[in-house]
């Protein structure tokens, strides 16, 4: 049976890393890492010994490491068999406990994990950048509760979900910086196995794990660990990673509901139709799935949460099968949503005479305050124009709502009312400077699409990726 | 890339339940009943093709149907191309819309997965009370807040936690009593397509929908439903799962501190040996996989309480992907857990002697009432009485904590105090008496294994059953 | 500082069941019911002390209580000695444990609680119908993934989420015809201390607590429990509140999508007006408030969850602060949320003439598949009227989302395409009729209704209920 | 109803930042600032009027300004009403919306309340470190699964869940950096209105908000935002929490595990005693509480998750009951949880006579690996000499568990076998070196107090905290 997010959502290089092949090679050349610093450091390690595992280090056959682990039943040794027998030594592995192993190999696998992440929200704010840049100026219906409230800019829109995602991004990068390694330290993390391989010698077990922690290339490393690194570092993990989903669930939320009013659409891939039943519908399902995949990484936070400040002593591994599950399939979902994401962008279509027309319709409304002051400004008392503001306002969205009237009349209405004082002309000076009343908007897109800019620049290769075909 | 939950842990009968496979099979019998009853009661359906479609229904192909869906991006149309293809005739999924499949298929598995767990929770249920009635007089140490309170049985810990399996087994039944299917009812609810092949004869689209329901064997159904039935009802399931797993967890964290007493443990299986650097090391791992797996559990508990309550309309599937994950995940989860419970269960072990020796270091503090009630009894004044126990008891732990003391000898203490009037051969006829002060316990554990023989007689295969080994 | 909960969002009844005060009161008055049941068994208690607690029920000072438990350090025993100094007695709570006191009072407020919420829901589902029955035959433009799908009745959409709440209704009857007491049961639930009371006859322990489980009303109790019932039980209830809240979640937030297309409105509180700012802007507040309360409740439900399956033991209390803040919040919540629901309920308002409008836009579409029926009926062959009919549907969409044209053309379009043979008169009878392609809505308005109605009778108060004014 | 986390768990600091007057002082000062730069950058604000402001400043009523709520039904609007009426003006609230005020000022209470989190972290930080130096040198039974394992020092436990704390102290400090406002910007984010009431100048605008945020004291600010701040904000601020809260939690879950060992204690505080039933039962009341706030903080990251990616279009208030609710109880819970940390911290008692007999109980067999070393360089055969400690090993461990023996003699058996070929003195010698071997541990402490030196040398009055008595 499949992983279904590996299969149907993750790109190939994310599925990858966590692959059982994929773990295995790290897990071996983390082995032949060591066994090198080892004999570096002076412990004897026969000619030849090296190179034997390293000639096979890339023969894996993951049942045949299952067959031995259903005898053995500890999965460690299992990996560890397998290696020597393939290589014909029993050198590596020395002096180390299975921790030593695998919550460096594990944590390696976050680690490049996140970079992998870090790329695809650069290549996807890249877009959020480029949409928001070519719909700067476009008048659009702002709408706060879901109803019309004041003019925005498509373009601003696009940059408010951009920026949300830009911290979220800032988040992570701090992640990458301070991600701490849990080292080789032994079964409790005093590191008396390897001190005592090198007789006592403390220094040469230090230096012993700074050689290694170097091949891993993670930036700084735990000191007072026990057999496990804390557990809440992996709920850091999944947070950011919740954080960074935010931002793009927040659009793939506006997109379905600006596709419910056809404002627009996240559009069809190249040859793809809507139901032959109905050809005009056109279904967010891609904006449904980051959606989706969003609930799902907060169910993954949950079982992360559920791991952190539950260690019992120098460790335990309650949180074994919850880590199998959780850490592979967080960052699965994770990749899956920003391949949607970034294919949601580079798709999307935007419907402007269908942007206009909601504009004309609510514009009216949007406006009352300036016709209030512009009624005061000619000579109206403040509290009768704003009584007959008033009065015409409510009037005529019910007669919308009735069907009395099927477009906005309302600076009609206020045009025959004599409490303004404001001729036909004079409001509708109104609305056509109204329709630009966006305010600071465009200026706030060109400041987004600069930070974007520099991101971008420090990672071209990242920013021009394009993800496959998604499903 | 597997499924880690079952490749490792589920057993085959679920696996194969939620297997790519067994869902192809489950549609296909699916259709061919909607096809047959559309027949029935008037269809023109041209002969032999109903046997065409099911002398291939095993035919089952994912990577074909994969590959169509790359194509079409449509899951649903992939797989009913490719059982007509491989039947040559086109007469399956008439009148029908995708979730008049897919919901309805999804709801089987379901229902199944949860008869499977029902069983596996009877043969859980029979282990608790075969151990509860071994160890029905074994007197224990109590704790609560993890220090010595009372004296209580071995046998009424294990009825403890089982009784509390016993509610949420209840609960489950209740829930496979009442579970709605959500029925053939169209693209959003309302018959209409069906009705319309039956020329607008509404009473022959309820018979077809009663012939299918009847197919899938489910005891109910939803009426006024949407595109998709209330994602709540998924939230009650795995809401049930959490229950259900919840007495086993707090069976399997008491066994890990027990163990870490060594009161008990939980067991190695045939030819399992501790590690090799240190061969006395029993670790409670299968006690820490069911503790994992509940963590497990609640994250898709999240899952689902993210589906909940977000029905946009008649129903949207923003909720596909988290269904693809969660509901799978869910069972194969909750399945290696009892899987994992049962095999702890038929292999636990009981250290008797350590038992018994914990008693007699807490004994004396545990009796301090019952010296007092004597003391008063036998002329003491309460006040001196209740003073002169609490110097000697305060003393007693705090030389037991220095190292001053190594066996607890409060009732000497006790016996050389004129206060209290009691000599030392009534104190020690207290203690002797004390240790059987298990009150009920012994009742209560005949009561529940009363009541799981009723219910293993009930479904006595059930109650038989074995897991294969574990990993 | 003030419970938020308790002051702007829940009942009255339900925050005074969960006040200070109204526990303290439970608690004596479970006192006194246990005193008087020793006393009826045989216990010796002095003349006029029952009645000396009795005096005194009343009289409850938080703030002495408070000021006792600092001293103390220990809640139980700070209201005992309150109560006992008013009454001028120290007979309360003999042979008693804290947790004999305190886990069942507490679940005697739970489940009071529940009953409350079980008449809300009753009044809730009468809401529900009494809408769906106004609007039983009111065509609206059903969808899905928020694109028209079908039609549908307003009436029917009501009835849909009634129907979710239904289901969650009788599951939570259920939970109350089973929810079991913990018991007088002692420090780890043998009933030691009782036994010890009534020297040693375990059947009188028995009787006395059948007299205190008759006075709490519970339907049943546990038996071989520990100190404390399996936490399970309160992830139970706090489920069944999620679960009873998704059916009004998943209305509140198709609610605000329709006030977003100002299909309807929550409507305003009598002399409630819009933003002095924006008259006709109409904000769903109240719904937005439903989905809040929802979130809040899926917090409990995972502090519900965390306690799940967390025994220690004969148990400890970890749980202790998360009780007292979970179970108080998530019925303040769930009653806040019922309270808004019935409000909302009562006050929406339908904009028919919107509906009316919004279904002429979209109706052609939705028709594609009557239309090519009748083509191939008239005649047409099956590939050619399918090709015409994407083709022009595809077309019209396009323009209407250029602002080609403002209305749906999409019938004139096919009647002028010969390759269909279809005259305008046919498409226009093809629209008339499908207006009313509601299926069997009607019938499962009907259905739900007269469900409803049923349970109404059962319940006439309850589903009379009407809230105060909410903020 | 009161608060429950404000009145029996958090420090009345941060009960007063989140009580309802110091928000509506926060708001005051804030509307006050508002005006000030409004009228330093041109506006006309008549003279006196910001002094009548500041004259009512603390003129708080919240029964005032609730009565006014429940008739606007606006709660913004009550309060503005509230404190114009008291200053007898109208000039606040100018240009801005309601999220201008409530947006910034509930932000603002979360910084503060992150700063008090900061301080009483270096508090509990600054504990850890004096506790771990104390025993720095304490030979420990390190325990994986719950099981004996190698040789650590008391020590280094602590530091060890000291060192998890701190790498979340480091996160909260970078969130502390980065935390952006929200800022002055409108409605919708396009900062309209102040652009409007400085007739159009955009910079008078934008100078405006600069001055605010001086105000407020924030390091950085949105740009492109919407109504509000992303939820995803919230959501980093409580997982932050979480992160905090979980080294804690660890420990006191350790701590708890060690008291059931009598290893050591949380101690009790001055004045304080045992239950008078039992005088020697220390309960870990204290630690089971912070293992209960963190319970409640993972309900709260629950909830802030069910807002993150949730907004709609410009921003909705579906978000606000749970920010009423989340919000300050996160910070309560926090707040209470590190109070009683301290406490503990400040309190705890180490038996260090059992846990020198703990550690000569597993001693030997946790030197076995070190027995084979000793005995092939004796020049015993690798595979004889393993196999006869393994033989032995397990011989002993079932000896003391069967009772047969009380006390671990396993190095007599292995001195008593000649395939070793090690006498008692050489097996004594290993025992004596042995229970020194803590590696790494000291050194690893004086790491940990040496960084936490540095932190508290920043912080010299965060470090010296100490809360007052807990409950």
């Amino acid at each position: 049976m499949k992983n279904v997010l590996a299969e149907r959502y993750a790109s190939t290089a994310m599925s990858h890393l966590w692959s059982g092949e994929g773990k295995v090679l790290l897990e071996r050349q983390y082995w032949v890492a060591v066994l090198k610093a080892q004999a570096d450091l002076g412990l004897s390690v026969p000619a030849g010994v090296i190179q034997a595992y390293e000639n096979v280090i890339h023969q894996i056959d993951l049942t045949s490491i299952m067959n031995r682990e259903r005898i053995t039943r500890h999965d460690v040794k299992a990996r560890i068999e397998e290696f020597c027998d393939l290589a014909g030594h029993e050198h590596i592995h020395k002096g180390m406990t299975s921790r030593d192993l695998t919550e460096n190999v594990e944590q390696l696998q976050v680690f490049r994990a996140l970079l992998l992440l870090r790329d695809r929200s650069v290549a996807a704010l890249s877009r959020f950048a480029k949409i928001a840049a070519r719909f700067r100026d476009l008048p659009l219906t702002a709408r706060t509760h879901n109803v019309a409230a004041q003019v925005t800019t498509f373009g601003k829109r696009m940059a408010m979900f951009g920026e949300e995602m830009l911290h979220a991004h800032h988040a992570l990068e701090s992640l990458l910086r301070t991600y701490p390694a849990r080292g080789l330290k032994g079964a409790v993390g005093t590191r008396l196995d390897q001190i005592t391989l090198f007789n006592g010698d403390t220094s040469q077990a230090r230096a012993l794990e700074t050689r290694v922690l170097h091949h891993l290339g993670l930036p700084t490393s735990f000191d007072a660990v026990g057999q496990v690194y804390p557990r809440s570092l992996d709920f850091r993990v999944v947070s950011a990673l919740v954080d960074l989903a935010s931002g793009a669930s927040s659009f793939a939320k506006t997109l379905r509901l600006m596709a419910g009013h056809e404002l627009a659409s996240e559009g069809f891939a190249k040859g793809q139709v809507g139901s032959s039943a109905m050809p005009h519908k056109m279904n967010s399902r891609s904006c449904e799935r980051i959606n989706g995949l969003h609930v799902i990484l907060k169910g993954h936070l949950a079982m992360a949460a559920g791991l952190a400040g539950d260690q019992w002593n120098e460790g335990d591994v309650s949180c074994s099968v919850v880590r199998r599950v959780m850490l592979p399939d967080a960052f699965l979902a994770m990749d899956g949503l920003l391949e949607t994401l970034i294919t949601v962008l580079d798709q999307m279509e935007v419907f402007e005479a269908v942007v206009h027309s909601e504009l004309k319709r609510y514009l009216p409304f949007l406006l009352t305050t300036t016709v209030l002051m512009a009624a005061v400004k000619a000579g109206a008392g403040r509290e009768a124009a704003h009584e007959a503001i008033k009065e015409h306002a409510v009037a005529t969205i019910k007669d919308l709502r009735t069907g009395t009237i099927t477009g906005n009349d309302l600076m009609d209405r206020l045009a025959a009312d004599t409490r303004l004082g404001l001729d036909r002309k004079a409001l509708q000076d109104i609305l056509t400077v109204g329709k630009g009343n966006t305010g600071d908007a465009p200026e706030q897109v060109d400041h987004f699409c600069q930070t974007v800019a520099e991101l971008a620049a420090q990672h071209p290769a990242a920013a021009a990726y394009t993800p496959g075909t998604i499903l």
